[in-house]
C-alpha cells in the first residue's frame, strides 16, 4: 500500500513530499492540472476550494480560495515558471494570511508500470518560512488532499 | 567603503547576497526594474546583455542573453511572482544551459540616511543546484555587477 512521506529536515528551507499512486501519468498529471479535478481533491474534506483562475501557461497565474464551514475564507496564490508538463510543473506559492512568503514548487511525476510517483519539492525563502508552513498543520492537508486523489483516480479509471 | 556580500552556508539551498549603494531606494529601484539601466551593470564587463523582453509586472516573464567576445550566448529567463515594489521584487531564474533547474530570487531594497541597502535570496530547488552556481563563477559576475552599478548610481545622481 502506498503512503505519503513528507520530508522536512531541521535546518533545511524545504518541505520534500512523496506518494504513489495506482493510475498512469497522464491521468495523474491531468488531475493536478484542470481546475475541475483539482477542486474534487485538493485540501482537507471539511474545506470547500474555488478557483478564481488557473492559466497552466509559462507566466500564467492562478488563485484559488479555500473555505470553511464557518464561512472564513484563506486566499492562495502564485504564477506559473515555464509551461506544465509530467516532468515538472513549477509554480510559485504564496498564502494570502501571510503576504510577502513566497515557495517555489516543484511537481515531478514518474511512471513506473502503470503506476505513478508524484514528488513535489517546496522550497522556501527561509528556515522560518519553512517551519512556519510546518507549522500550520499543512500534514494532515497533504495526507487528506492524497486520500482524495487516490479515491479520484479510482474513479477516473473505473469512468 | 560598503562591500558585496556572498553569503552560501555548506548543506544550504541557497545564497544571501547584501551590499550597500550611496544612493536613493527609488533610483536603485529603477536600476533593477527598467532593462535600459539593468543592461548597463548587470554580469561581468566582458559580457553583453540584451533583453527580449522584461514585463516587471504579476505574471510578466522576463529574458536576456548575455553574449561573450566571442559570441557564446547565454540565455537566462523567468517570471514575476507579484507586482515588483521596493519593499520585495520576487521572480523565478532559470539558466538555459541547465534547464529545469530553477531557483526563487527575492529581492529587497531598505533605505537609511540616503544609503539603500540591497538584498538579494535566492532560494535553489536543492543543495546541489545551489553548489553548481557558486562553481560556475557566479561570485566574480555580482562583484563586478555590483562595482558597475555602484558607478551607473553615482552617474545617475551626478547627472
Amino acid at each position: 500500500m502506498s503512503k505519503t512521506q513528507i520530508t522536512a529536515e531541521p535546518g533545511m528551507p524545504q518541505i520534500i513530499i512523496t506518494r504513489e499512486f495506482d493510475a498512469p501519468r497522464d491521468l495523474v498529471f491531468r488531475a493536478y492540472t484542470d481546475p475541475e479535478l483539482l477542486v474534487q481533491w485538493m485540501g482537507p474534506r471539511d474545506l470547500t476550494m474555488t478557483f478564481d483562475h488557473h492559466e497552466a501557461r509559462d507566466g500564467g497565474r492562478w488563485r484559488y480560495v479555500s473555505t470553511d464551514a464557518q464561512g472564513n475564507e484563506y486566499g492562495f496564490h502564485g504564477v506559473f515558471h515555464g509551461t506544465p508538463s509530467p516532468d515538472g510543473t513549477v509554480q510559485t506559492f504564496e498564502f494570502e494570511g501571510m503576504p510577502g512568503h513566497v515557495a517555489l514548487e516543484t511537481l515531478t511525476l514518474a511512471e513506473r508500470d502503470g503506476r505513478t510517483l508524484v514528488r513535489t519539492v517546496s522550497s522556501f525563502q527561509s528556515v522560518e518560512d519553512r517551519d512556519g508552513m510546518v507549522a500550520s498543520g499543512m500534514e494532515r492537508g497533504v495526507h487528506e488532499s492524497h486520500e482524495r486523489l487516490g479515491e479520484l483516480l479510482t474513479t477516473l479509471q473505473a469512468g
